[in-house]
């Protein structure tokens, strides 16, 4: 996870020319050697490799001189596969998806990841075999495998750092025990930054500022500033759950602490409050149903949950001066009273200058975005330049002969 | 500025070679083409490249195995020089460095930015030519220009964009009107932003997630994560002053708004706060002498301001997980009393794993922080890629007989 938006293709390497012809582009050689400013012998090699490797084929064009058809080439997405898995505290999403990023299948599974990674990456291998089998692709190793865990991993190692809610997992070596059953490489990051990435990749692709916050059970926040995801030093960036709030008060926290964020506005915060005050929850479908039914301390709750999470966010908001705010999650998916309740924090503290072209939006991505976003880590891994280096003609090879 | 610690030099090319041999290294043709996996031609050509510029000499260096001396290759850093300006509300402070970023001179003047962009960079101007003219360096043009500007600043244009401490500034071509002037590629960015990165190259060369906060009049952060400075959307990252305060109630700041940290820990706020109590302050320097007076009431309002701060440092590091936070300003260097407060709330409310290597210090760099910050946006600017990327050899030249 490099490479989202980041050091770019060497000019005139198989990995720029595979970028020119990425996203439905179709070019003949005089093109692509007019656009990296390469010769078209260096253009024929180059696509010679790439069409070796399958990601390149050959696509006729009319030409539009009327003339013969000049051959060309267009990036085969749709011949290769990647795996992708959300893991969720309480289930794990999957799917396989082409290099074009179009899911061919998904399912889902309730899962417990408190079940240690043993039990869970034995079922989440399983589940990608038959999600293949099905498509017919047992018998062709997938390009990658990107997967998205509920807490913090280490950016370097792809491990899971201290995650609270992850018992067991603390620097359980996820990328090789997948890796070595899939025979390919596994790309692994936090869940929201996951959902950050599939967001930007879905609705977003030309904004470099923007901060998908998740506001479920947890709440925590992907951050791509300048085009690229935030990690921090040890992997926990973007962790808001337990950041204080001065409206939480002394709420205790499921983290031991008091007064943090998720304690007042997190999903189980807010239903065990409610039930407290003798309005039964116990799930977001029940505070779904209450506010349908027009609860009144469901949706008073709800829009302070919202109050306080705008506060925090707003920090948020002077601190990385985003472009857009987007807000996913369960929680969001209630409706109006938490979004009311985080606008009229936001837009009463925001600054004239972060605040004029913030765009504050629910997340497009859905059920499936996390998923998206893991299909979208793997791919870009797949064809990262450190990926594609092992394609490439050898830098230098002019002059050795003379060296 | 988009190349700190970003993109590398693309690999053989005469940017690689130059940061091979910058920081005192000095290398022979046979270890370059080791390191670089370049053949020695090739290797040859980019060092007459970087010779013919002016930026490596020859440097003789006795052979390890007793025989002939071979030829060897060293950045001449000390051949040139850039220009530095750190501009904030009421000073100014100037320096000439050459590309290995020694200051080879430097001064500072009382300036009120607020006299607007005219007056002010006629100033910048003389004081600069008056500072090359002293090292009889005014027949040569600088590489390069760096200027740190107290307000936000575009980081495609380089203009300020609504500074609210820069009158008639707004859209200002800083960098047109003073690249006009010396002949040479001018880099501007938000004063803290040059603090982060002096601080860094100065102190914390390896470490990639740091934030230097600067607590004077005005509270702003300057952040890198993941090696890499943020801006923001529109420059306004880290524009922490005017962010909701609870502890600040309902105090007015001079933006307009209430509750803003600046009304409770900016400086002006603190001695006007204390003033009003019956202890009057004016300056910082008011506030040194009254700690080592032991005024009580200065002391605590010292602390409550380093409590607050660090509420809001403390969702700065559930946000960015730094490895290092660092506190400047001159309400820094007072001392005790206000660090002891941000101590206090940062580590109450930190994460196990955002706080566990989590290191709080005070700035090492000192009053030539912003320009020495401002010296290294220049070198790094005039070295970058694409200020390099003139004295290459055009790609692609291997296969164009044959194109």
């Amino acid at each position: 996870m490099h490479d989202e938006g980041g050091p770019a293709h060497q000019p005139g390497s198989a990995g720029e020319v595979l970028g020119l012809l990425r996203h439905g582009r179709v070019r003949t050689r005089t093109e692509l050697a007019e656009l990296t400013k390469q010769s078209r012998t260096t253009i024929s090699q180059r696509l010679a490799v790439l069409v070796g490797a399958g990601l390149v084929r050959e696509a006729d064009r009319a030409a539009s001189t009327g003339g013969r058809p000049s051959a060309a080439f267009a990036f085969d997405g749709a011949a290769h596969h990647v795996l992708a898995v959300d893991l969720g505290a309480r289930h794990a999403t999957y799917a396989v998806a082409d290099l074009d990023g179009t899911v061919l299948a998904t399912t889902t599974d309730p899962v417990r990841v408190a079940d240690g990674p043993q039990v869970v990456i034995e079922l989440v291998g399983r589940r990608l075999e038959e999600l293949r089998a099905g498509l017919g692709l047992s018998g062709r190793a997938p390009r990658a495998l990107g997967i998205g865990l509920p807490g913090p991993v280490d950016h370097t190692s792809g491990r899971p750092t201290s995650p609270p809610i992850m018992p067991g997992w603390d620097g359980c070596d996820v990328r090789r025990v997948l890796g070595e059953r899939f025979g390919c490489p596994v790309f692994a990051d936090n869940d929201a930054n996951l959902l950050a990435l599939g967001e930007r990749a879905l609705a977003y692709p030309d904004v470099d500022d923007l901060v998908y916050v998740k506001v479920a059970t947890g709440i925590g926040a992907g951050i791509i500033s300048g085009g690229r995801l935030l990690h921090g030093a040890a992997g926990a960036a973007g962790d808001l759950g337990h950041v204080h709030s001065p409206a939480a008060g002394d709420r205790m926290c499921r983290c031991g602490n008091r007064g943090c964020l998720e304690a007042l506005a997190g999903g189980q915060a807010v239903a065990a409050a409610l039930t407290a005050q003798g309005v039964p929850a116990r799930s977001s479908a029940d505070l779904t149903r209450l506010v349908q039914e027009g609860s009144l301390p469901t949706i008073q709750a709800l829009r302070a949950a919202g109050r306080a999470l705008g506060d925090v966010l707003s920090t948020c908001i002077a601190l990385l001066n985003p472009r857009v705010l987007v807000l996913g999650g369960e929680m969001v998916a209630i409706g109006e009273p938490l979004l009311a309740g985080v606008r009229e924090s936001v837009f009463s503290r925001a600054l004239p200058l972060a605040g004029r072209d913030l765009r504050v939006a629910v997340a497009r991505s859905g059920a499936l975005g996390g998923v998206r976003g893991a299909a979208h880590l793997a791919i870009e891994g797949a064809l990262a330049p450190a990926a594609l280096a092992a394609l490439e003609i050898p830098a230098g090879d002019e002059g050795r002969a003379a060296g």
